[in-house]
């Protein structure tokens, strides 16, 4: 068999990335920072990888096999960070592995840096010729393009990926419903592109309206929208101070961690449908539920016992939100918080946001339908004559459906045990080792302790930054196209 | 229906732990303690309920119901935990909150302690009238008849609680096999008890040939053979100093972190069936791997830098033996270890023992088993079409047992988070809370911070000792039981 057209689709998305850097070059050009060349150079070499594999690809007619399309999102995740890292290491900002962690970071829409200072390369009283806005500009970008092929990976890949995902992303429950869109992919990714850029000009419109400048709208609009999070000042939106900005941001987070399906459903006015919606329910739930919990904590024993409830209430609420979406914007440093509030935040980085939105993490509705298995289990154990079923809405939940979220998360844990571990033996202390980890497994951005919000992934060791780059993919994909890339039989069975 | 020979059961219970707890009188009357009283009227109290429902009760021949046969585990243990905590409260030595929490801790072979300072109770120096070596063999006396309970349990009753358990017990793979042990409860678990008595013997003996006295290695045994891990002196095991001791106490904990089965084999000479297990294999290499890590760590960042290779070699093998089979005897202070140690032997809290054993934990064919479903669903995903068996050992496991071990996994999981956000709420360390709730779930004892090893459990709020304390029953008795009887519909369904 033929599977030229895999790298046929892996040369599309190299001239993808291609065309989108040379959108840096105005910023560069305009505030004449030196780096013009780099970028050129940088899209040039991409563009001629993309022209290479497309020559050597093929065209077909034919639908894509299971593992093909595995291969093409696996591949193209892993090929993309490293041509996306190029613009990084040719304008001498950052050596090869950090450029690549940054660029995967920046595509998986995660928003965990190793740029110690961000004031060196955007300030405002930098010399001419030393300031990096077109580079900066890029690594804001490559969130968006992440958001943009995630919203590819839910229509069109995860459910040729099988089981769960498909169940769970063709079903109303979750997203790309038969009420609401039509079943093809096409069709389907560029309505929810639509809306994905629709979106981003709005929030965009209201950050420029608020006094930003473009520059900063459009970089923290790639940031929230596609809930990647980095920022273009070291205090992340702190740096603001601005409450408008502050709950812009907010509601454009809680929408960019929705189904998208259900952004599609409220522009057509189906109300009912949108809050019906289990997923919405729990995910609304959770966050007012952390809110509410955390802001009581702040109030008991948090560090500045006398801060105004509205006050607390504005820290807690954006950390809520910013770490449960993925996001992982900061405006307060929550590293200094009291236990409840970091423990509770370090578990809801696992829960991440809904399933058919850019958010990251397990999804919501992972959360939700393994709580009805759980209490499905107990009925079964102590009435195993009577036949039960497990249903999601009006959905009837599947064994093999049930099979595959109780692995993906048994498997999400091992991952993370793994990676937690090598991290450790690298010479991280316990608590960053394990918060690192979770904050780029669940694709968030920042943790606890030394990768807290205030601090960066710049003084990990290069062993440390490898295998977070690999972890960040590996959630970002939801595991399994990684893992069967990794697997020996992927390649050799025909 | 009539459900009076539940009640009969319990009553059972009381009455043999009424008995057992005479056992304690002779040391309280050697030593002239005081505290005779107090037993003597701890065992009449316990006879007293015990009667009580054995009169309120009522034989019958019927097969028990799951339903039933739940709730006899789930009231036996939770009342056990009460009446066996009368010693500690009649003799003043403990509050009823305290008392409680030690006596489930005895009884469900945990071993975290309340007791700040055993030194005040058993001490060489105690004036007469002081010392409580009655009410202290009560306590490590709870350990060993919890170990018997457990083995009762393995074989009577969590088949009968279903899927997984039955399947895993039932099997040759892990246990309770048609080719080693008839399939007879009674005959099965009197067979097992007594190569947990003989074993017993056989340790206390050489605890004894290396100069121990009779009260210590007694005590030492019951908290070894059940996996407990309550000790008489402040140092535990670190207190004797004495190789041969550790020697003899590891290799004990690694004969009770193994399935009694293979004991059984063993003795029949069956060596094929043993070393064919792939269930101990893996918990023999785990402990292997894990000890080597630790050790080369220790050597690398270790506390004590100029520690010769064979101490540090010492030290670690212990603590992972001991860790991992959820006995937690300690001759180190792991808290103070660098941060690859602790982690890891965080998440080896969680693996516990082999089932089938008197450890806690998740169970090692369990984590086997997880590994194998993982790998299996991966095969399944890039190649849908094929028919994939999963077979452990000679044995096909069906979907029903994937499903159910899956599901303990994820509600261990939830268990965990849950209760180390309501200690984490009522003011203790992120850590701390985190680690308390590994240790008592997984029923080892020592965890870290401010439960580690030097510590006690003595300053935890009361809220966090009840919670803490009804975890180690949940973990215990394998989430079923328990959940079982706080399920409102258990109780309305007939």
């Amino acid at each position: 068999m033929d599977h030229r057209h895999v790298l046929r689709a892996l040369g599309q998305i190299q001239l993808l990335i291609a065309g989108a850097m040379l959108l840096a070059l105005p910023w560069s050009l305009w505030h004449r920072d030196g780096d013009a060349l780099a970028i050129v150079l940088s899209a040039l070499i991409t563009a001629a990888i993309g022209a290479a594999l497309w020559h050597f690809g093929r065209h077909t007619q034919q639908n894509l096999f299971r593992r093909e399309a595995l291969a093409i999102v696996g591949l193209g995740w892993l090929l993309s960070a490293h041509t996306a890292a190029l613009p990084f290491v040719l304008s001498g900002m950052l050596g090869p592995v950090d450029a690549v962690f940054e660029a995967m970071s920046g595509l998986t829409t995660t928003g965990a840096t190793v740029i110690p200072d961000l004031a060196v390369h955007l300030g405002p009283d930098l010399a001419p010729g030393h300031a990096r806005h077109g580079v900066m500009f890029w690594r804001s970008l490559t969130h968006w393009l992440g958001g943009m092929g995630i919203i590819v990976l839910l229509v069109a890949f995860l459910p040729a990926a099988g089981g769960a995902a498909k169940a769970l992303f063709q079903s109303e429950v979750t997203g790309v419903s038969k009420e609401g869109i039509k079943p093809r992919i096409r069709q389907t990714a560029l309505r929810l592109w639509v809306l994905y850029v629709a979106l981003s000009l709005l929030q965009a419109a209201l950050l420029l309206a608020c006094g930003m400048t473009l520059y900063d709208a459009l970089c923290h609009t790639f940031g929230t929208m596609a809930t990647g999070g980095f920022s273009t000042h070291n205090a992340s939106v702190a740096a603001f101070a601005s409450i408008p900005v502050e709950i812009i941001i907010l509601l454009f987070m809680i929408l960019a961690g929705t189904n998208f399906t259900l952004h599609y459903h409220l522009a057509h006015l189906r109300l009912r449908l949108v809050l019906r919606d289990p997923e919405l329910r729990l995910y609304l739930t959770i966050l007012l539920v952390s809110t509410a919990l955390i802001t009581l904590d702040l109030a008991a024993r948090g560090p500045e016992p006398d801060a105004s409830a509205p006050t607390l209430l504005r820290q807690s609420s954006f950390t809520v939100v910013s770490i449960m979406t993925t996001t992982g914007f900061a405006t307060a440093d929550f590293d200094q918080w009291p236990p409840l509030s970091k423990t509770l935040l370090l578990f809801l980085m696992f829960a991440g946001g809904c399933a058919g939105s850019t958010g990251g993490g397990m999804k919501v509705v992972r959360v939700l339908l393994l709580l009805r298995i759980a209490s499905h289990q107990i009925r079964r154990i102590f009435n195993p004559r009577r036949v039960h079923v497990l249903r999601l809405g009006r959905h009837i939940i599947d064994a093999d459906v049930q099979q595959l979220t109780l692995t993906f998360f048994f498997v999400g844990m091992a991952v993370f045990a793994v990676t937690s571990l090598l991290l450790a033996a690298l010479g991280t202390d316990e608590l960053t080792a394990l918060t690192a980890t979770a904050a780029c497994l669940n694709n968030i951005g920042p943790g606890l302790a030394e990768v807290g919000p205030t601090q960066t992934y710049a003084t990990m060791p290069t062993l440390a930054k490898l295998a977070l780059t690999l972890c960040m993919a590996v959630g970002r994909l939801e595991y399994w196209p990684v893992f069967c890339l990794l697997a020996p039989s992927f390649w050799r069975q025909r």
